[in-house]
């Protein structure tokens, strides 16, 4: 028997909120219910789903108490607040945020990479870091037959992991210097970047860049494999890309390379030597897959390989992979019982 | 005696050719002439000078001759056609394109690193890649005391690498975007990004990436560095940043490294960590100096380095690298008699 779920939605009305909406609709899960939650400035409102109306309710735990699986995508503060108050046996709680995700006690899941973490969940499943989570689908189905020993990213971030305040600046500061548009601003982002804004610790490595490496090891059960990062953001809307550098542990050829990505479900390759084309934050717009290219042996050394992936921020890298941890769980959820 | 020269400018009305009349009007060179040639279509316009009028000229062997110093900064394919026709030992031509930079006879000069280079030319000298120079700017005083083994390097250029022409092109499709028009190009330049599309080798490295090694080992003179680079082209207007990862030959502190990067004439440091600010491509636009920031040591292993380096790509990367040149030369050339 197919099981229902009656499922609640905190942070609704995000930008992570409202794809994990459109993600829910299509998905395979069967849904008894959705209700979702946010913060006051938008309770009342509605939003249609599945040709229901449904009105978004202010944040409690009363509420979101009866719930089967419960998404949290209004960031870190939220769930470290509401998740101890209602985390039990009877639901599941999927947190995109990074409050819980190094917890020993929380799986830290890309279904396609480790759904087998699933089944170790105590009411809680965290999903990665989205820049974690696109490297990290280019690079799994390399770790089990090569071993990655090191990996040197440098990452090129869209506005949409700063949520829509962010894409709003990007798009505000971009019209002022097109109109010439005087502002006081230091640092603004139109036809500008910097260095990832977010904590700096005494490594002089940000949490982002940290993440990079912490979560890798986690998702990839390896905590020997070196990780160094510098993340970037960039004036790009909502799609990351990366620039990898990766020591593998054996020799290796390019076919070989290619048999293993091209096996990865989830992933697509995309490069056309001939006319010198690669994947770009646009072509992987609104797609759930996450694309590489300009895959290549690094000439300056040895069992090194280079690549070059593109994925939706907030797709895979955040929406999708929550909707799919639930839907990986139902599965296994069907099969127990 | 102060020698003074009759300059040409080939390419004067091109991105670079502009940027070049600007810093030779501030130069220290005594400049009795200056003639602008450019193509057809500007033959007839003119620019101001120094409070003299300069009336554009057709491109002619002829009248390139009888010049002292001759700035060529319209491409490659203009610089092998004119420069083996006019070149000789009674004049120094300075080329900005990559046509002659690998020759054995041609130096290929940034000033601050390799100066004494200068006196083996034998009428050419070349000014490097941009994004070469403004990586060496920072690297090369750390060559010299630790030895560079390795650099893994991710660029984030700009449109102003791909002349006038490619800045048009990114606020177009800037303005597009804002407008919602629509247009049929499958890869949008604004809000967007891609890897450099410069020609691709089979070692799929592109000629701006395999200019990253070539030019770094002659400039260096030192053929054991390796180098790999990924390029890309993000939607900025006119500065190149770079994330640097590299090897040093031998263990170093931090302390030490600042010495050398301080000590270093055109570098800046710009950062601060309590703050957690570093340079960005808007902090560089139109500054002749090249800035760095976000220095450290690379976690991931033992005596790596790590660092990010912006720098305006159409002055110290280009115009105000080659105008510096002249300088030195001048230098040399008043010592000599």
């Amino acid at each position: 028997m197919k099981k229902t779920y009656k499922i609640a939605l905190v942070g609704a009305t995000g930008l992570v909120g409202s794809e994990l909406r459109k993600v829910l609709e299509k998905s395979s899960l069967s849904i008894t219910s959705l209700r979702g939650f946010a913060s006051s400035n938008s309770v009342g409102k509605s939003f249609s789903f599945r040709d229901q109306k449904i009105t978004i309710e202010p944040l409690e735990k009363s509420r979101l108490e009866g719930q089967d699986i419960l998404f949290f995508c209004a960031g870190s503060a939220i769930s470290k607040e509401y998740i101890p108050l209602i985390r039990s046996k009877n639901a599941l709680i999927i947190d995109s945020s990074s409050a819980y995700r190094m917890h020993k006690d929380v799986p830290l899941v890309i279904p396609e990479i480790n759904a087998h973490a699933i089944k170790n969940h105590s009411g809680l499943i965290a999903s990665p870091n989205c820049t974690t989570t696109l490297m990290l689908m280019a690079l799994a189905p390399l770790h089990k037959t090569f071993g990655i020993r090191r990996i040197v990213a440098a990452t090129y971030q869209a506005a949409s992991g700063g949520g829509q305040k962010l894409i709003n600046k990007l798009l505000q500061d971009t019209k002022n210097y097109l109109t010439s548009t005087q502002t006081e601003d230091p640092m603004p982002y139109g036809f500008n970047l910097y260095l990832h804004n977010s904590a700096l610790q005494t490594s002089r490595y940000t949490d982002e860049e940290i993440k990079m490496l912490t979560e890798t090891h986690k998702i990839l059960e390896d905590d020997t494999i070196k990780v160094t990062a510098m993340c970037v953001r960039v004036p790009v809307l909502r799609a990351h890309s990366i620039a990898l550098n990766v020591e593998l542990g054996t020799s290796f050829s390019l076919s070989e390379i290619y048999e293993h990505l091209q096996k990865m479900p989830g992933l697509q390759l995309m490069e056309d030597f001939t006319s010198n084309r690669f994947p770009t934050p646009f072509d992987v717009t609104e797609k759930n897959d996450v694309y590489c290219g300009r895959i290549r042996k690094d000439t300056s050394a040895e069992n090194h390989l280079e690549l070059w992936v593109v994925g939706d921020q907030l797709l895979k890298g955040a929406a999708l992979n929550a909707v799919q941890i639930a839907e990986s769980f139902a599965l296994l959820d069907k099969e127990t019982f």
